[in-house]
């Protein structure tokens, strides 16, 4: 039928669910993966083997694809630019992405573009640190400019010994206020080549131990004014950022208003409840952005929608029979399985509610999440 | 992750959407294709390329799987029994099949259980086409007991004449009373070996040339004691006859009531719909089902649903372009490309729009599938 190949690199959870939304668009994902077993390695039907680290892999995968997206930040920027300037459609494309893989670059940006972030500094010894003490105080948060996730390469420091251990550590840091939180919300938007952008409704995420561990769509109680703000600023920096693709924009909500605290450039967890909750998923837009396609409505399908992740728990958990009794208990909870190795605190799926009633929506998301993790039910 | 491996007979846009569903439960559908170009194999990581009626190939793919089950009704009833008879379990099993593979079977099954279906008779002479019409009149419908499908295998014919080239082809017959009708309904239910069922509301499907062009969900001005009496009927049927899946009952709706037209045990056309527009999806619900696992909720996620089938039109539609000005004609309408090879008049997709109001959202439907088929619009 003459249809565009859009290639993902990276064979995780994203993929998967890319793939699943490229299904019904006539697609079939093409997956650079590290293995067979990736989560999306195991249901797409045009995997390569390879690393996203390999010129020379990526070079033969893009030659497969009219279109190159990216299921995480790892792919070093010079091989983005390298297949750049072969003529790949690659997107987002090399500068947009610097901004989502080195949060020197991005904050210093956004510092530029007027959008207010906590305060920083990069740093490069303890005196750095404790010099930044001074305006901010203790403790406060370090920060590995490249390569964390999921609150890997984020430390929180008390004094100039545990800061210390971290600069040791010898990775690029910056420095940061550990700033007083209302909590954190996220803008997820997406944006085509030819410029045309699309939000979903601002959501609050809740995180524990660094993993976001739920998603309330839309952000309870939050004000309009602030969830246009929220909106409009992550729509300004896809356009600022020549962002193609979605955009995750990790937010505090403080006294003061809000805060940009991180920058994602392909579909993302605090927008997995879009599968069902919202009229065009994250996963779906993504794939009509990078393919430049008119991007599909954003409104919910529902009053509330509350995602829930499921992390791996202690020992093999019978999934199987866990999602029986789940199912017997929850006709309406939405389960979705990632395929992964369960090892503890691991993202191995989500679960999401909708409904007409938050508390009790919550309340099946938690419950779904936490039965299918430990055994045991909540109430 | 110790989940069950579900192996479908059968590459077609039935087992696509299956695999679709199965991601969500961290499961990859095993697909048996005719071909690698197969809708389903174009998108499945497992694929088998083998002959639906050749036993040995179904054996060897049987193996690999935990359960077996068909996106058609093809499988010759004796291999489908071998399979069990091999210790596999396979869902619909045999002896539920045979009423979904010969229309007599199933005729003759439902007069005994009470359940109403048009006057008919085998025949295999056009002496016992004309002593039939002697009761009903001319025209009458032919049809052939096995093997028909989207009209093929049902034919209208006016005299003695026209049933004489019908006779003289040799393919088991029955003659079936021409019953006039106020529309077509379908009531969909699936049903698990543990013997839970669940129906989803009863929708209107229109036909055009024998040919499923669009569904209404749930039928509009549908009394609520038919709506009920339908889906009783379609459980009692699925009770009675031992179906494990989706079982789809296309009805008649007469003057005088309800009659039975064709059965289906498989994800169906004229549930589509579901997959947006049903909190649990016909394909996630086949899934629950063969696996035993608990039902899922059947509610609408909108009070309207309309889904249009999108068939082959002339020449070669240039798809990408027309989905890039469909979308930015309506954001919310939802479009599902098979990955077929466009012939004329064949099913390619299907489109479905949601929402408040039945006539925008036909109008919406209707307008999608038009447009993609012809690349003008209606209106």
């Amino acid at each position: 039928m003459g249809l565009p190949v859009v290639g993902m690199v990276g064979g995780g959870q994203l993929s998967r669910m890319t793939h699943q939304a490229a299904i019904s668009l006539g697609l079939s994902l093409h997956v650079l993966a590290d293995a067979t077993h990736d989560s999306a390695a195991l249901v797409a039907s045009q995997v390569s083997i390879g690393e996203h680290t390999s010129l020379e892999d990526l070079q033969a995968f893009a030659a497969q694809c009219q279109v190159v997206t990216f299921d995480h930040e790892h792919v070093p920027n010079p091989l983005v630019e390298a297949l750049e300037d072969a003529g790949h459609d690659v997107f987002p494309g090399s500068v947009a992405l610097r901004h989502a893989q080195d949060k020197l670059v991005m904050r210093e940006r956004l510092t530029g573009l007027g959008v207010p972030v906590p305060p920083f500094v990069p740093v490069a010894t303890v005196a750095d640190v404790e010099g930044f003490a001074h305006h901010v105080g203790w403790p406060l948060v370090l920060k590995a400019a490249t390569g964390g996730y999921d609150g890997k390469g984020v430390w929180v420091v008390a004094d100039a010994a545990e800061a210390e251990d971290v600069v040791r550590s010898g990775v690029r840091l910056l420095a940061e206020q550990k700033v007083p939180l209302v909590r954190e919300l996220a803008a997820v938007v997406a944006r085509s080549p030819y410029g045309q952008a699309a939000a979903w409704p601002v959501v609050e995420t809740v995180q524990s131990d660094g993993i976001c561990v739920e998603v309330v769509a839309p952000a309870p109680d939050l004000p309009e004014e602030l969830a246009l703000q929220a909106q409009d600023l992550a729509i300004r920096l896809a356009d600022a950022l020549g962002v193609v693709g979605v955009l995750a924009v990790e937010l505090f909500e403080t006294a003061d208003g809000l805060l940009v605290n991180e920058l994602a450039m392909r579909p993302h967890n605090s927008a997995h409840w879009t599968i069902e909750g919202a009229r065009t998923s994250q996963f779906e837009q993504h794939l009509r952005a990078v393919l430049d396609y008119p991007l599909g409505a954003t409104t919910q399908t529902a009053p509330w929608v509350v995602m829930a992740n499921l992390l791996g728990g202690d020992g093999d958990p019978d999934l199987d029979r866990r999602m029986h009794l789940l199912f017997g208990r929850d006709p309406a909870v939405r389960v979705h399985l990632y395929g992964k190795e369960v090892r503890p605190g691991r993202k191995i799926g989500h679960v999401t509610a909708l409904g007409d009633d938050l508390d009790d929506v919550r309340r099946r998301a938690r419950e779904g999440a936490h039965y299918l993790r430990t055994g045991e039910w909540l109430s």
